[in-house]
């Protein structure tokens, strides 16, 4: 045991962040979404951060799990699972059959607790990072690349929310058709550099989205594609779609829904398909894999408990010849540290990870990350190599402390409901 | 980059320790038996240690891997495989469907890379523990128990080596009969406390041995026992064998050789089958796994390649509802550390280890490790928490030195022509 290395305190803070109008099957996303920040505060007084989901399922897990880690130390990061399994779940947190907020496939109590454990995780090894003057990376095996690739991540999108907050609108403009869509794939290899693309579909009938895809094909020839509609479409629409684009695409992602309807989309086409959405714990690894369901698994280290479950998941992957790369939910830049230092030492990713960060306009961290031709360069700094700023902490704070319930709760139906009262999230396949 | 954690230095040290004559379906273990010691020396003045394989096809490849490591940190254990992947194998070296010696499955080019490259990744481990302050094990992210359990491995065997060499006989006397291995497993329950027990079989027709588990099962009633004959078996026999005295054993390893037989037999009766012969490699897994072959994989950082790769197969056994625990092959106390540190974090174990450490007279330690109640506690202290005896590596390399050339390659069917002339290590299935 190492004196300076037990845990002193733990510090969670609930936050709310601006999110553009980005749509999806299910709704749009609200203007703000809530974040949790954890930190980690070692006896030595080095202070290690984490982030994941902000809504009130995950912090009514997060405090007690909080409570039950003083004295323990940070490197003890098996330990955080065992604790984990003792924190006790409301069983009427795990009856969707889809996670309504996260369009991230089954919601299990172990995934919820996983989804907790993953921010703890994180802050633990930046303290120990910080406390040995090791990268996480190094801690993780050391990084086998210096700079991880990320992908454009494309939305149809609406030039402001519906109610006019915040009064600032992005400075993205709406995206509807085939057009705005190329032009914010514009945008984005502008601004980040960005050499893959991807678009969140499900939004309007497939035709349009397949419009979509043909014109970014057509603006960015050559370049990595992919349609990902949160498994919106049946079995025939998805083999139609992959009929028509399919040679297009690097993959096409969750086009039905679970496992069954993905091994006979699989098996009728040539696309690879990639999910979030049916291979999303360990628990369905062994279906999907052994059904040849998919092709890419979209790893997230926030649901599958943190950056040394998603190295287990990535050698399963590699195992039984199955492509990785990562799935992004609204992030901020403790989490874009976080992916960039674990995908830097999984040999066998090949593919651009996905990223909403450049859709967040606020941030935590004193100084934002930048992307450099579409890439997170490694940090070698200790720990994350990111700092926070604990003033704009408070402010996102504040801004929580003040909401009323509804925007505690990421709800991307109940933000469509402002524009289109009556708006329900569509049953599947809704095409 | 830390400047104190660039190797400076690699120590390889070929040795040559006692082994006793210990039999198993191929033959005899000889007088002595080859292993490497790898010692890696920091800039900052920290030696890390690790032991493996010493026959010449390791060495061959150990010296250019040693070559190319000066100047990287210790803590790039992801970056070995780099290194390793670079590392030309004479084709000759991986013709044979077993590794005569071993008795651990197909030989492959890759797997004699990690079964040089885990000694290289041990010591790297040791190495930064040592520099940071911390147990190895909390660098493979803590331990989940504070002893492992092995088991007693018990081996038919005779009094002494044939030629007479070494002069002094070992004090476990002869084993060739059930009387004989009840005799030895009461001396290992007595010296060290093991509650479990493992019979190599293979060496005496399936009766004998069947008669030998049935003596165990009465002597030490409740108590889990296990039979090994390593692939000796037909189909036909091991089903048998399975159906006599299969309701006695806790798993039954490697009855037939491959895992078509090994599918057929885990079909055919309700015995666990335990492996460390098909599967052996990552590339093994998905077939075994997917036909149900195996019940419990015995894992072995020696050849899986390291403490990191043997979490990353009990990761992967535990996703596809397939046990863990580990094999041994003849190990010193370096090694023994090292399959404690790396077992006190895998959740999923929950079978007594296989270790030949008890039969290990000689060792190149300062202090032997100590079993009680047939476990060995895990150590806390800085890196694997051993010290090399740097007196007993001379004189065990000086005998390496000495030595000619057959005893530099560990060959049970040579060995056992010594006694038998003409003897040829049979062809399987035996039985």
């Amino acid at each position: 045991m190492n004196a300076d290395l037990a845990i002193a305190d733990v510090r969670l803070t609930p936050i709310l962040v601006a999110d553009p109008p980005l749509l999806n099957t299910q709704g749009v996303h609200q203007p703000y979404t809530p974040r949790l920040i954890v930190e980690i505060v070692t006896a030595g007084g080095i202070t290690g951060v984490g982030e994941t989901y902000g809504d009130t399922k995950y912090l009514e897990l997060a405090r007690p799990f909080a409570e039950q880690l003083k004295g323990r130390q940070v490197s003890d990061l098996n330990g955080l699972f065992t604790v984990a399994d003792e924190l006790a779940v409301d069983r009427s947190r795990v009856s969707a059959r889809v996670d309504v907020g996260g369009l991230r496939g089954v919601q299990t109590a172990d995934k919820l607790r996983l989804s907790v454990v993953s921010a703890f995780e994180v802050a633990c090894l930046d303290a120990l990072g910080k406390a040995l003057g090791l990268p996480v990376h190094a801690l993780l095996g050391g990084k086998v690349r210096d700079a991880v690739e990320y992908s454009a991540y494309l939305f149809y999108k609406w030039a402001a929310h519906p109610d006019g907050v915040p009064a600032e609108r992005d400075d993205w403009g709406a995206a509807l058709d085939p057009a705005g869509i190329v032009e914010q794939a514009r945008r984005f290899t502008e601004r980040y550099g960005f050499t893959s693309y991807k678009l969140k579909g499900g939004v309007f009938a497939p035709e349009e989205e397949i419009a979509a895809v043909r014109a970014l094909a057509e603006a960015f020839p050559g370049r990595p594609l992919r349609l990902d509609p949160n498994g919106a479409w049946s079995v025939e629409t998805s083999v139609r779609v992959a009929e028509e684009v399919g040679d297009l695409l690097e993959y096409l992602e969750d086009p039905a829904l679970g496992t069954p309807a993905m091994a006979e989309v699989a098996a009728r086409t040539g696309v690879p398909l990639a999910t979030n959405m049916c291979v999303t714990t360990f628990a369905e690894i062994e279906e999907a894999f052994t059904r040849g369901a998919v092709q890419v698994v979209l790893s997230d280290h926030h649901y599958w408990g943190g950056l040394r479950n998603t190295q287990q998941l990535a050698a399963i992957c590699r195992t039984f010849g199955v492509g990785i790369s990562m799935h992004s939910n609204t992030h901020l830049g403790i989490s874009l540290a976080a992916m960039t230092q674990v995908a830097a030492t999984v040999p066998n990713l090949h593919h651009a990870c996905d990223t909403h960060y450049p859709w967040q306009s606020e941030d935590v961290l004193g100084e934002r990350i930048a992307f450099d031709g579409g890439s997170v360069a490694v940090s070698d700094a200790p720990g994350l190599g990111v700092e926070l700023d604990r003033e704009r902490v408070e402010f996102l704070h504040r801004r929580w402390v003040e909401a009323d319930g509804v925007l505690r709760e990421r709800d991307d139906a109940a933000a469509m409901r402002v524009a289109r009262p009556g708006w329900v999230a569509p049953s599947v396949p809704r095409w």
